[in-house]
């Protein structure tokens, strides 16, 4: 039997609340296909934690998820105590960078039973995979304030880019898109405005591009992109875009499929040289904390991409629990019960226990 | 009776089509309202002239444009010839700049008779504006690269905020908030992931909205945003967003009212000094280009802005005329003809015919 060592961090807000629904699924394919988790419970990476020490983490954070195959999180920011980007830079934006997590993947699906905010779609024509650019970009503390204070008071960000970051993500999504049926490829940008990153990011796509020649790609600048979403969802399989780029459109392409209480994301380390990181899209919504309310089919569902990931997403006991998760899912979300946001007035609570109960 | 100097810019693709249904109704509210347009054709600012002269624009570009009132403008870009960074920099971007156009304008709102993509909305349900920053921000060409064609190669790309060009856009949709029935604005952000550029714009934000105890305000990472935008449209009255931000609201606010056929904007000098340039947000569409089938209702509608912001936008005959053609727009959205965007099979000229035959 194969035990798996997870490092269990909820963080925040709804955070705690969806996590423990994540380890009650885990429990049942546990027994049900004789893997084993051997759960390291963490309370720091969490504004609480923040508040009584003046950083997120501890010092040896690294030290100490030594021995995790994958870390599970829920979801960090409290921002009526902490600024959000010294929560998240201090916490998941650091596991992301200091793991090499490079990429970011998240499923856009539309399931029965769940209402799209979109006219006329139905289960099925929404299924694309949104692969995000996770470890540089827009997202860069580099920059500074100058003349502060004064009236010509400016402030520099960089966005920072390397051949090496860019190749390895455009390539990871165009081998993706080559193992899908469609063999479909949609490469965000907005080389029209922003005008030195871009078209070099444009380069760079047209480059591996060509080493693919049975994927067809397209590239679509980012504005014209989300609308896109919205008016033609069912075109599109995969999708790969910039960190700033994927950020937005993984929470509009959920959005489009009812509720982004649903999507999950893995942090991905491909080479597993360091644990990858599973959590919802979703953050930790201060605005419903602390209610048991909160969605929390993207926590187990991130579950199951860790589970798969971990069994190297290929045949196995990883990959059917995976799938007899997945399947549980469908089913909840098809009969119910159903949490707020998909217009129903069960618990958090309630929720995970049917998704368990089924599997 | 007034008379108004308009520099008229179609451009390329699909502005060259549009153009003249604007410029018809024009026609007809000069007429009604006793308005007198004096065009100045310009055939630059279009790739056409680029690839005679290898440049978007001639030498003396703001020489000749020195008497316009006002700019009125199709689209520009086709990346077959010329790309886009080269085109849009070279001739839309350099206008905003130079004549310091750093508001642009963009109403969002749902018509009867038009479909919105969105499920159980109506007309009236979606009625917004967005403000966006127009000269700074994430558009810039400061960066560059370095280890070129090495495995180490790097982009740098600056995104610069001013004090003044972020306090002023700012204010000026807080002022527009405080004008409307609704009184609420919200700010888009990111603040979360974008450490340096994104916290000191919240700062601006909070300074200016201190300014104003009568507007209620709240701040929304961009990514939320954007889902927000889909499932509860009907929630916004004010957006102000960073250069990159509105350009993606802008274009996605109108796709959940149905087609961005629709949809105008006005890059403003609000203090007159240089003029005002009009144009559909919209692009040059080279795909449905040349065909006479793109909607011309967004341009039409961009002619009224401008009529109504050369009145200065108080009551009087460019009030009026902007009514007018808005009446006109509405009843032909609400009866047809209508382009293929809206599911009809009107070309461009006859829709342009229609409205300016209810005027
Ligand atoms: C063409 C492009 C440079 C432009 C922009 O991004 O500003 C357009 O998308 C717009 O919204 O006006
Ligand atoms: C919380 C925030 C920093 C984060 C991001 O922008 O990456 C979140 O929105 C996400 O998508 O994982």
């Amino acid at each position: 039997k194969k035990t798996y060592r997870i490092a269990v961090i909820p963080g925040d807000g709804i955070g705690v609340e969806v996590m423990p629904e994540a380890l009650r699924a885990l429990d049942v394919v546990s027994q049900r296909f004789d893997i084993g988790f051997d759960y390291q419970h963490i309370e720091w990476a969490s504004c609480d934690y923040y508040m009584k020490h003046r950083q997120m983490m501890p010092d040896d954070w690294k030290e100490q998820l030594k021995g995790a195959d994958a870390i599970l999180f829920g979801a960090v920011g409290w921002p009526a105590t902490v600024p959000d980007h010294i929560s998240l830079w201090g916490s998941l934006l650091k596991f992301r960078r200091e793991f090499d997590q490079y990429i970011n993947l998240r499923p856009a699906r539309l399931f029965e039973g769940v209402p799209s905010p979109l006219a006329n779609r139905k289960a099925g024509d929404i299924d694309f995979m949104i692969v995000r650019e996770n470890t540089e970009g827009e997202y860069s503390s580099v920059g500074g304030v100058m003349y502060e204070g004064t009236e010509r008071e400016v402030v520099m960000q960089q966005s920072i880019f390397s051949r090496h970051g860019t190749e390895r993500v455009l390539k990871y999504a165009f081998d993706l898109a080559q193992r899908r049926a469609a063999k479909k490829i949609t490469v965000a940008t907005k080389s029209n405005g922003i005008a030195i990153s871009m078209p070099w990011w444009d380069a760079r796509a047209a480059e591996v591009a060509a080493q693919y020649p049975d994927v067809a790609w397209d590239k679509q600048h980012i504005d014209i992109l989300c609308a896109r979403f919205v008016m033609n969802p069912d075109r599109f399989d995969v999708v790969v875009a910039s960190n700033l780029f994927g950020d937005i459109l993984s929470d509009l392409g959920p959005a489009c499929t009812g509720t982004i209480g649903l999507a999950p994301s893995g942090n991905l380390n491909p080479e597993r040289k360091f644990p990858s990181l599973f959590e919802p899209v979703h953050g930790s919504a201060p605005d419903i904390a602390g209610k048991n309310i909160a969605n929390p089919v993207a926590m187990i569902w991130s579950a199951a991409m860790m589970v798969d990931f971990l069994g190297g997403n290929v045949a196995g006991p990883e990959r059917d629990a995976h799938d007899a998760i997945l399947a549980a899912i469908e089913d909840v979300l098809k009969k119910g019960p159903h949490t707020g946001d998909l217009g129903g007035k069960a618990s958090t609570t309630e929720v995970g226990m049917a998704i368990s109960e089924r599997l």
